[in-house]
């Protein structure tokens, strides 16, 4: 501004490393968190850097990023960064959190922390080895940052639903029903780690454990792939969303191989006994992003589904019988978690707005001194579950301890 | 009436065991065959069956049947019964079928149709054996008759929904979240033969093998009785519904143990290879008749919720992106199965609907001449995958193939 | 029964005029009235009543009517009719009402009361000069015995949504959406009286007068007759529904004049002060049965669909913000108006239930000497509505006072 | 960015006045149609003005915005202000943006165009004569630009509905159910102009007239204010939303006078012959921002609610019936208005997305010099709908044709 004075309270540098799908819910996330919320340090938009200049350069140009880098180890050597932003894909996720941590910058590393738990075990100990300096680390389970979600954590914490029994999650989309889907990174084991388990399941495991305040034991798995075979080419001109697409039955392209998980279900046992179902498929036609989690409690229970994310539904099971129901509570009040900083009670959320309660939450911890949540740890815990659950399906579905 | 003249047609005398909540169900729907079906052998209610004569000559008398016995060896041996009716608990079922069988009567039995894998196939036996005979022999499960299930089969069966991916079935209900419900015959092992899983896991093991037309191969589960023991007495008056209930904790009441599981989930595989995820639980809080069942394809999916049973909700994934969606279909016009009988569109069938449309099924086939559906050997096959179920939970959830 | 001893307690002869659509849910509430509710003067089904003997009597046979006339005089006459129940269209209630009242008979009167407000008033005066003879009479809104609307009105009547801010009626239909839905007599003035206005708008200002108890004082109307001739033949065969239907194009058949309104809206005034918007149509493409009533209070709100009728939502506005939402009660719990009778939680009713709460609190009313509600009067005020809206619609809407 | 080039392309400076609660969404919304779409102009945050120059200045630095402005006539006035968005409250529109017009600035007003017909009038006039001059102007109907609706107008302008019969239309909120909450200029006539009327009962008139592609052409209508005077004070801290709040009983306030209406009902007719019901208020416990919208047609019809603001309800009477139903439409596809720019299927979109849409049109309008929509003349014709119902609810309800 014209009249502008330097801002008394310092800031933040953030240094982003990638910069498509998840680039962009970032960059959104970091310039809102000081848009719509009073943070203790302000993040700055410092640098943004991926390989291909310019391509980088328009990404960061639409969101107001001040510099590029093309190499993500320049990013980091930056002076002005104080925390990089991982958002590239798994397989890259180890080699740059750590060398970030250990040049002393604060690190959000998008979920899945990792693509094996070897990885996610070296992560979790750099970022230990980080804590003890003061360096701070997250991995981006973003829809925790839901305020339905909140909500309902809050309501089992308060005691509202009793003793958890029943734990039922999913997260269906449908984006790979079409076989003519062409291949992607995301079905490359040594890109993605896994298919549905890592990209969608590690979210409803991150999801219901967050809930109940709970972790999960132990499971019994089976994974699928329902198409083993797709084509190896770019999605024709038009023919759908942005994951997924088509590729013209006429076109004579080469066949890559999947090898990743399309579908992956299993049952699982909380620590507090609940009895858990969880399913993360890609296959499930006219689903489009439902992450839907039940719980039910010895006094009540809760449901959310992503595909009305501004929705929580409670029953309270202490009401009298003749006026007891699931309540659609629109958790758009100021007294739900974050919703103050936005719009008036009706006037929903977006997908987006996760990332801004994620971003405001780590700045904030950090400007405190505190750990944010979750940790590199709690991803670790996530990428065992997972780990079990490939290899309860690799032995005829026998029931497999989550290690740790 | 006063200018009667005898039906010319043959009637078909039904003789009923059991007056309980099933024999109310079943009483309505042989007395509803007539009144809105022209059905070519129209049933009359010719006898009733109880251990109490008392009890059972007023439950008969509120439904109009002609006669009262309180041997059910009896009621088999008169000579104007032509069917016999089984309403009792699972631990009498094949004593009873089995003896009507051979006495050359028709046989409905309620499903479960045994307690044991064992007793099953004997009933199967029989029925195969009367059947040379041109006896006929059918298992109650009911919601089969539901006219949104029947529309869900035919749109399966049409090639609506593609190839079937998933299958994902819940049956939750929550009559025994108060740990101080009292004990009941449903959860006596030696009378029920198995808690959630055989009274409500069995109906959606049959919905969905219907739906599809398609059978479960192996299945990985786990089972579990939240509350081991309950009180041993009368629920205090007033205390809640016919299900459940509820002993006042002042009472000095002996407890009883509970035998059965009070929920089973488990996943399976069904013969043309989609995966699928079962619930059964009567611990589900909030929800009191839910049978949820959806269905997704390589071309579309379907969706049912038995707290909104005269709706089906289908997804035609042909139609172009823009427009397509989850059709709510109203199953209430005369298009579809069984509803041109009753009422205009939008006036809602009930839950006893159901067994009106399964005497009229029944009489029918008798009537024709062919076999009506679902055999004893479907439930039998019903109870192997019930009986697959208790040995995988019994060994670590490990895969078990369905035996036959 | 074969050891039937004569039942102790006195019964009650019904005499029915009228066996069509009206009729059969008629009949099967009678006869529902004993089997599951425990009545203090059981009705018989002693004498049913139509000009066409062959027909009437196939009727009659379906539900074990006893005797049949072809003169409802004749049935008025008989010794063992103690009340007479009128099913037929409108133009005939007043002349079979007062005839059977002034015989002493008492009356159930299928709504509306009359197709005149001069009618309604002679019916209103017969049915207060029997009832000093201790000759009882009922106007039949079926819909208030729903009883998710049962639960309605008394949580008004508690207190619990405060003072009525708001009343939002719509009563939905489509089966005259089609142009070439052949004439009827529903769609004949003379026959009718009116057309949705009377039919289901009558309905809609019963429901929301006996949930709030109170009265609507005025309205200011519109009514519009979208297609105003229409084939005078029978449907085409197989073409759908027994509303509505569908003539053939290619068939050269006479047309006939609409001669009553295709659909009503109107504003009006509750005593109490609230606002109120009502529409009654046969036009809403989609919308099978759709009554819907939203009451909004100082303190809380209601939400009714008929085409989901077992739910009522109820929304406390005295909860926290955090946790207040609509409840979706499933109103099939024991401790809901009738549901006792029924099947345990979950099991939905359907549409006929009503009559048979319907025949069961008249049959009670009389056994205990008390008159059953809606009277006359009451089907006379709501005729009175009718006529203003009317009235206001042919005077540009102007604002019309209910009469009374 | 350090390696920036000059953009070639010209760029768009906005000048913002007003910055509460609209200018938050606005600003958002400059910002991002930069960041999301490929605008043909880029807008620039230029400056925004506000009469308390803190508060201004805090609020701008929050989105960026360059200069601050304590008197809108220097805003328009910049050189480097090419369009002027005008965010202040109803009675100031007229003067400012018949101003920046005449400074030859295009211009964004805030909807209702003016608190009276008058106002608009002039203002539409001048919008006239700056368009000769190329100068653009757009009234705010931002619900226009949510996806929903956009796919709502395309269906009916491609006659997938067929000729529409009935419009239904609420726009139902209860931030003033509390007799407690304060005054605001939103309850002062002199300032807001009218309550629910003008303020939301606005957008349903445009969004119904903007889905028909039709016109109101008269209206019958009712007004109320059900809770005349109010404390003029401050709402208590932590009392609640952002509109209403509470004011504590105990606390001794003057009270104020509420001069504008807290609801209006109206009946209507579209020039096509449709019926239609609006229902706007404040008192709708419960209902937070429900803007219901239900048009039903010869051949189908649409259904939406702005508290699941990203499915559109499609039914299509060309169906079969046995699969007629309304289709859930989750309107998240690239194929849907404006959704190809933001996140993959099932990510919803939330409130604040249509003002970037809004944005993105107009700045596309202006550089392809085209008139953008609504225009004043559309801003007017709403207002003059408005002064119709105001008319009709003064006088006994009478019909009161639209001018114009």
């Amino acid at each position: 501004m014209t009249d502008d004075t330097s801002p008394t309270e310092p800031t933040l540098g953030i240094g982003m490393v990638g910069y498509a799908f998840m680039g962009t819910a970032h960059s959104q996330a970091w310039r809102n968190a000081v848009s719509y919320f009073d943070v203790p340090r302000p993040p700055r938009l410092t640098a943004i850097a991926g390989r291909n200049h310019d391509a980088v350069r328009a990404a960061g140009a639409k969101f107001g990023w001040q510099h590029v880098e093309t190499d993500w180890r320049a990013l980091i050597a930056r002076d002005d960064v104080d925390l990089v932003d991982v958002c590239t894909p798994g397989d890259t996720h180890a080699e740059i959190a750590i060398a970030a941590l250990q040049a002393g910058k604060h690190v959000l590393c998008e979920k899945p922390l990792a693509n094996t738990v070897a990885e996610a075990e070296e992560m979790a100990a750099a970022a230990a080895a980080a804590r003890s300096r003061g360096v701070r680390s997250m991995v981006g389970f973003t829809y925790r940052r839901v305020p339905a979600i909140g909500l309902a954590r809050t309501l089992v914490a308060e005691g509202r639903i009793g003793e958890v029994r029943h734990v039922r999650a999913q997260y269906l989309q449908d984006w790979l029903v079409d076989p003519n889907a062409p291949m992607s990174w995301r079905l490359d084991k040594d890109k993605a780690g896994s298919g549905s388990l890592g990209d969608i399941g590690a979210h409803i495991v991150d999801l219901t454990q967050y809930i109940t305040g709970d972790r999960l034991t132990g499971v019994s798995a089976m994974v699928e792939t329902f198409v083993p075979r797709r084509p190896q080419a770019e999605p024709s001109a038009g023919s759908g969303s942005k994951l997924g697409g088509h590729v013209d039955a006429g076109r004579d392209v080469a066949m890559g191989e999947v090898t990743v998980d399309d579908a992956a279900v299993f049952l699982g046992r909380f620590g507090g006994g609940a009895l858990a179902t969880f399913e993360a498929t890609r296959y499930a036609t006219g689903r489009k992003n439902a992450i839907r989690i039940e719980i039910n409690g010895s006094t009540g229970s809760l449901a959310f589904d992503f595909e009305d994310m501004n929705l929580l539904h409670f029953y309270d099971g202490t009401e009298p019988a003749a006026t007891a129901g699931f309540r659609r509570i629109v958790v758009t009040e100021p007294e739900h978690p974050y919703v103050a900083a936005w719009w008036p009670p009706g006037h929903l959320l977006g997908y987006e707005h996760g990332f801004t309660h994620q971003a405001v939450d780590l700045v904030t911890a950090i400007a405190e001194g505190r750990d944010p949540e979750p940790s590199f740890e709690d991803g670790l815990q996530i990428q065992r579950v997972l780990a079990a659950v490939e290899q309860s399906a690799a032995k005829d579905s026998i029931w497999t301890p989550v290690a740790g």
